[in-house]
């Protein structure tokens, strides 16, 4: 569990860093961006709470990193970061020509179907491999929160909802809340996961949510002039499933925001405070 | 003077959008971005002071755009930000492969030589038809600062310094400051204006400081770990010149910053409530 040191900047007084290792989930070479604040370097000997965000269609470790505004929060509040990529990447890993499916859309699943299963783990990446990897490598604690966007937003609230355990909390800008339902879902899960569907519902934050034991707070932001809302984003899914289980889901709609960085930059203070509520209960623990 | 609206988008509760127009100036379409805070959509009646954000080589109206986090601050502060593009733009307009010269790099001057100058008036741009554009169609005051990044800061601080009378104040992350003494000075002046170095003077931001009988406040910002700082920035002219003539410049240095986005986005507040220290003292004209 090797990682190898490809960029590092200053940026709010602590570290943007992204670095490059071998993904034995994944079977490629994968990048990974990650913010430390400046206690966590000036201080490793403590361990720091860690966030977790997933990214959407489209999009690598660099996005979020140069257009959320995160580090300022992440700073501030004595919070790591960790940014994956969306998807195995490489010439030997399959991949489609549309946006929407194959590189840059691993929808964090763990694909069963041909030719994308040798590959196509991004769950198993989130949940356990990268994990283990930053907590091997990094001042982190075992207090974790995840957070994303769209696509992101979706493997946000699916990793979550899978693993209370894991999580402080959960949240989600304009995610994809019941992908077993749009168009968005039932091509990529159709793709990974093969035309059964009931496999797809341990992919779907609505149907999950409804089936929850443990009730991990969640907040959800949702822009009313997204062009995605209607027909991929369904939040309405996931406030009918929270209402019928009295789940603690917080959903926020905002008049006038689209689905762009410009949305999320605008609240990401917002999900850190959020977070920053559940994780810094017990931030700090001496190793 | 018309403007056509080509993306709006909501911001920190106020609009991001991009305009395209017609320019007499560099005689090609151009393209810039404004962010107007929410009380400028809400109270046009009122005029809001504004700020001329000027970027860097290879960068368009979009890289501040999008990395700097700026909105945030002149949402609070109730500002507009002005973001330009750096260089006249299209086919028929006259290039060169290299990075540092032609498209993406006009360098805010008015240039002199074939074949730029049928196109390369970018100082004119600045400081004469966009703002007189931008007050047409926007409620902005005639309160303006400008600030800028690297060739921008360049532009902002050499705009700002020969014509005091239409800036409030003045600032610039890791500028350009003595360019007739680098090398990306004296490959774009010459290009541009011939190889009469007497003429690079009026662009040459450590020369005109010096010979400043009107002083406008200026802040520079300044990365330690700056990959140009040595061999193409040169603060230390520029802090020579304010030394000799008393002039009110605050250079800070700042230990293990670069020369990235990461760097402006961790001091842009600082850049904007200096400001809006100026810009403030009369923000608000009743037309």
């Amino acid at each position: 569990m090797t990682i190898e040191l490809v960029s590092s900047t200053r940026s709010f007084d602590g570290s943007q860093r992204q670095y490059k290792h071998d993904s034995d989930v994944l079977n490629c070479p994968m990048h990974f961006s990650i913010f430390l604040p400046q206690e966590a370097e000036i201080a490793p000997e403590y361990r720091y709470p860690v966030l977790y965000w997933l990214s959407g269609l489209t999009c690598t470790d660099t996005n979020f990193s140069q257009k959320a505004g995160a580090q300022r929060l992440a700073a501030e509040l004595g919070i790591v970061l960790v940014i994956p990529d969306t998807s195995p990447r490489g010439k030997d890993v399959a991949d489609d020509p549309s946006y929407d499916l194959g590189q840059g859309a691993g929808f964090y699943v763990n694909a069963t179907q041909q030719p994308w299963k040798l590959h196509y783990r991004m769950y198993d990446y989130i949940v356990d491999e990268l994990p283990a990897l930053i907590e091997a490598h990094f001042p982190v604690s075992q207090r974790r929160a995840i957070s994303g966007h769209s696509m992101g937003g979706h493997g946000a609230l699916v990793i979550g909802l899978r693993n209370p355990e894991r999580y402080t909390s959960i949240s989600a800008f304009s995610p994809i809340c019941n992908p077993i339902a749009c168009p968005w879902g039932e091509k990529a899960l159709g793709a990974y996961l093969g035309a059964d569907t009931t496999s797809w519902e341990e992919y779907d934050a609505s149907v999950l949510l409804g089936r929850a034991t443990t009730h991990v707070p969640i907040l959800v932001s949702q822009g009313d002039d997204d062009e995605f809302l209607e027909q991929q984003l369904r939040p309405e899914a996931l406030q009918m499933a929270a209402g019928a289980c009295n789940y603690p889901l917080r959903l926020e709609h905002h008049a006038g925001y689209d689905h762009s960085y410009y949305f999320i930059a605008s609240f990401i203070e917002e999900h850190l405070r959020f977070h920053a509520d559940y994780l810094l209960k017990r931030h700090k623990t001496a190793i």
